[in-house]
C-alpha cells in the first residue's frame, strides 16, 4: 500500500484523442494495458486513484472507473476495498525475434511435387465459387459430418469410377485435405485397432507414413522396389497390418505394379485382414497410354484409395478424398470429425461444381500436353548434356528419375548443383535400406522449357566439376 | 484350361457404340470390367481368344488385344502363354444399402452452436474470393507450412489484439480449421510430451476434449463451475497438465471468470509449467457491455488461445486460429502439417482480405442487434410462458440456460418437448459429476423471432403435460 509515485501518472503515457471515434475509457484502458505489457507499469505498482487520474486527464471520474473496471475484470489490475488499484500482471515476454534471413533460393528448382501454379484455372474456379455462393442452400454452411458433402462425394465417385477404374459408391467416399490427412486418419484408426506394422515401398516418400508411424508407435518395414514395383513375397514376410502403395506410378521410381503383383497383394490383404492404402497421386498425367486402373477397383473390400487435387489443380486447395472399405468407413469418418470437423464446405461444393461441369477434365486435357512437352525437353537435354545419366519412370507423372553413371555420388552431385544455383534431390534420402543405386529426382512440371534447358546445362556444368568420367550413353 | 464356353461371348454383354467418342477398346474394357465386378464373369472363367472375340464383335483383333492388355495390367484378367485369358478377380461386394430414413426433424430446434446461416455475408465473401483469385501471387497456391499464410496471420493478430485484448504476434498465430482441430493439435502435442491429465470445466462441451483425451489415453478431471466459473483451488488440486477454459463466456452456463480466478489460473499454470487452452468461442456477441479481454493477453507465455469463425460467419468455413506460447508454437505447427498439410490457401487469403477491409467488423455490427433482439424475445417469452424457469448466462453469446423449477427433470422435459416438435438439450449430458442442477440449453441465434415464440409456447405446452407445478416467478 505504498503511496502513489507522483511520476507514475506521467509514466502512464496516456494520450487522449478527444475527436476520435474510440471512447475515452477505451483509450485509457488500451494505454494502461500496453504499459503493463511493456513493463513500464511494473507488477505491484499502485495506480493513481480514479479521482486523481480523472483530474490529470481532464475527464470525468466515471470514464477512469470504467477503464479500471475493465482491466480489473481482465486481471491486469487488482483493487482491494479502501486501497489503491494496483498492477496485477507482469510484462509480457519480448516479441519474438524476426525470422533469420532465408538462404537464397536456387535459380532453378527441380524440386518434385509441384503443379505449375501459374496454370491453376483461376477463372473457372471462381465461376464455381460464384455458383456455390449464389445457389447453395443455407444449411450447407452449417456444421459438417466426417464424410463430407453429398454433392462432392457423388461427383467424385462418378469421376473416379470413370477415370480411375475404381469401384466407388458415394457412401464410401470421404473428403480429406489430401493424401497427408488420408494417411493420418488411416494410421490413427488402424493403430487404435491394434495394428503394429506398416509396410512401405523402398524408396518412398518420407514425410507422411514414416512420421505418422513414429507418432503412433508403429514399426515401418521397407519393401524393396525391384523392377516395376514391390515383390509380393516380401510383403508376405513383412507381417504388416497396412501396406502403402503407389501402384499406378511408383514414387519416386515411376514403375507400374504388374498385374500378377496386384492380385498377389490383394490376396495377401484379404487373407490377412490387412489394409492396402493406395496412393494414386499423379496418375492423371500418363503420356503414352491410358492410365492403369486403380487396385481399389479389384478389391474395394481391402483397399483404402486416396487421391487429391494437389498434383492436378493446386496443393494450396487442400482437397482430397478416400474411397474406403466398409469396415473402415465409419471409423475414419469419426476420426476426421475429431481431427478437424470436416473439410470446408464452400471448397467442397466448388469442386463438385467444377467436376460436374467438366472443368476438371478440361483442365487435365489442357495440362497433359504441356507437361509432356516439358518432360520431352528434359529428356532431350539430359541426353545431350548428361548422356551418362539414365532416365527412368518417364512414362507418366511430373518428374523423372535420372540414374547416375558409376563413380558419381548423389550427395556430391546435389551439392555441386546447389553451388551452380540448381536444386535437385537424390533418391537416397527416400530409401530405408541404404545405400542403393544413386540417382536424382528431377521435377519438371513447374518449370518452363527454357528453365529446364538452363537447369540441365547448369547441372551438367556442376557435374563436370566433379571430375568423374560419366559413362557415355549406349 | 477349359474350353471356352460358347455362351460366354454372349454373357460378356458388350455393346459397342461405333459412333461415340469413346474408343472401341475402352468400351470393351469397361464392359468386361463391369462384368467381372458384377460377378457375371466368375473368377477363373476363360475368355474367348482375342481373335474370336474380335470376329464376334466385328472389330480388328488389335482392339480386343488392347482391351485385354489393359485389364491384365490392372489385374482383372490373367493370361498364361499358350492358354486362354482368364478372369483373375472376383465380384465386388454389393453396393451398400441406402441409408435408413432419418427421424423426422423437429419443427423447432433450439439446438446450440449455430449461427444463422441465412445471414452469412455471401456477397462480401465472394468479393474477397474474387480479389484473391485475381490478385494472389501464384506461389500462394503451392504447398503450405503448418502455421498458415502470413497475410492471414498478420490480419488476425491485429484483429485479436484490438478486439479481444490478446497479445498476439503474427509469428505465434497458427491457422486451424476451428476449435476442434486446435484442441486435437494441443492435446496431441502435450500427450507426446508426457502430459497425463486434462482439467475441464464441469459442465462443458463433450465432443472435443473428452474424446481426444480417450484417444491419447489422458485422464479428464472436472472442475465444478460455481457461480461465474471454476474455483482455482480445484485446479490446484487437479494435478493437470492442461486446463481448458471458456473464461469470457463459460459454456454452457454463461459466466465470466472473475479477475481473481484469472490471475490464480495464470499463476498456477506458470508455477506448474502447465498450459491453459482458452476457448474464446462466441464472445463477439456480448450485448450489455464490451467483451472481457482474453486471458491470453495476461499470460501469452502460458495460454494457447483458440478462436474460429464458426459462431460469427459460418461453421462450414472451417476457419479458426491459435495464438500459441513460444514453447508450443513449432511443435503445434509440426502437428498441423502432419495432420493435414495446412488449411486451404484460398480460404485463408479470402478471410485475410475480409478482415482487412473491415467486412468482419461490419458483419459483427450487423449481427449483434439481430441476435440481441432474438435473445430478448426468448427471455420475454420464457417469462411469459414458463415463469418458473430461471434464465442464466444471458449477457452474451448465442444461447441461454434456463434452470428448471424444482420437481422438473431435464430428461422428462426434453422428451416431452420432442413430442411437441421441439428439440432442446439439457445441461446434464455435459456434466462430468452427476446429477446437478436441472436446466435446458436454448440456442436462439438461428431462429426467427416468430419461431422462438412458437417454440417457447410449444415447450410450455410440453411442460404442462408433465403435471409438475412450476414455482411462480418471484
Amino acid at each position: 500500500m505504498s503511496a502513489v509515485n507522483s511520476s507514475l501518472v506521467h509514466d502512464l503515457l496516456i494520450e487522449l484523442d478527444r475527436a476520435g471515434a474510440v471512447p475515452l475509457h477505451r483509450q485509457i484502458e488500451t494505454a494502461l494495458r500496453a504499459g503493463i505489457r511493456a513493463g513500464r507499469l511494473r507488477q505491484g505498482a499502485s495506480l493513481p486513484s480514479s479521482r486523481r487520474l480523472a483530474t490529470e486527464l481532464g475527464v470525468s471520474r466515471g470514464v477512469v472507473v470504467e477503464a479500471y473496471d475493465q482491466l480489473i475484470a481482465e486481471g491486469y489490475l487488482a483493487s482491494t476495498p479502501g486501497s489503491y488499484t494496483r498492477v496485477a500482471a507482469g510484462p509480457e515476454e519480448p516479441s519474438p525475434a524476426p525470422a533469420p534471413p532465408q538462404p537464397a533460393a536456387p535459380r532453378i528448382d527441380f524440386g518434385y511435387g509441384r503443379t505449375d501454379p501459374a496454370r491453376f484455372p483461376r477463372a473457372a474456379w471462381l465461376r464455381s465459387l460464384r455458383r456455390v455462393l449464389t445457389e447453395a442452400p443455407h444449411d450447407r454452411l452449417n456444421y459438417l459430418d466426417g464424410y463430407g458433402l453429398p454433392e462432392l462425394r457423388t461427383a467424385l465417385a462418378d469421376y473416379l469410377n470413370r477415370a480411375r477404374g475404381t469401384s466407388a459408391h458415394p457412401s464410401r467416399v470421404l473428403i480429406t485435405s489430401g493424401f497427408g490427412q488420408a494417411a493420418a486418419l488411416i494410421t490413427s484408426v488402424l493403430a487404435q485397432r491394434g495394428a503394429r506394422r506398416i509396410a512401405v515401398e523402398d524408396p518412398s516418400a518420407d514425410d507422411d507414413i514414416r512420421p505418422l508411424a513414429r507418432l503412433h508407435g508403429l514399426e515401418v518395414v521397407g519393401l524393396p522396389v525391384t523392377g516395376e514395383g514391390i515383390d509380393p513375397a516380401a510383403l508376405e514376410r513383412s507381417d504388416a497390418d497396412l501396406v502403402v502403395l503407389t501402384p499406378s506410378h511408383q514414387w519416386p521410381l515411376g514403375g507400374v505394379l504388374p498385374a500378377r503383383a496386384r492380385t498377389a497383394v490383394v490376396r495377401w490383404a484379404r487373407k490377412r485382414g490387412a489394409v492396402i492404402l493406395e496412393d494414386d497421386y499423379d496418375v492423371e498425367y500418363r503420356y503414352d497410354r491410358a492410365p492403369i486402373g486403380a487396385i481399389q477397383g479389384l478389391a474395394p473390400d481391402a483397399v483404402a484409395y486416396a487421391g487429391s487435387v494437389s498434383k492436378t489443380l493446386a496443393p494450396g486447395l487442400r482437397l482430397g478424398w478416400l474411397v474406403l472399405p466398409p469396415h473402415l468407413a465409419d471409423a475414419v469418418a469419426d476420426a476426421k470429425l475429431l481431427a478437424d470437423r470436416g473439410s470446408p464446405a464452400i471448397d467442397q461444393l466448388a469442386f463438385a461444381d467444377f467436376l460436374l461441369r467438366g472443368e476438371f477434365d478440361r483442365h487435365l486435357r489442357r495440362m497433359r500436353p504441356v507437361y509432356r512437352h516439358r518432360r520431352d525437353v528434359l529428356l532431350a537435354r539430359l541426353a545431350e548434356h548428361l548422356p551418362g545419366f539414365e532416365p527412368a519412370g518417364i512414362a507418366a507423372g511430373l518428374h523423372v528419375v535420372a540414374w547416375l553413371p558409376d563413380g558419381l555420388r548423389e550427395q556430391e552431385v546435389v551439392a555441386a548443383a546447389a553451388e551452380h544455383g540448381v536444386h535437385v534431390a537424390g533418391v537416397e534420402p527416400y530409401r530405408l535400406a541404404r545405400p542403393g543405386r544413386q540417382g536424382l529426382i528431377l521435377g519438371y512440371s513447374h518449370l518452363s522449357e527454357n528453365r529446364i534447358a538452363e537447369g540441365v546445362a547448369a547441372l551438367a556444368a556442376a557435374v563436370s566439376t566433379l571430375g568423374a568420367r560419366p559413362r557415355p550413353a549406349a
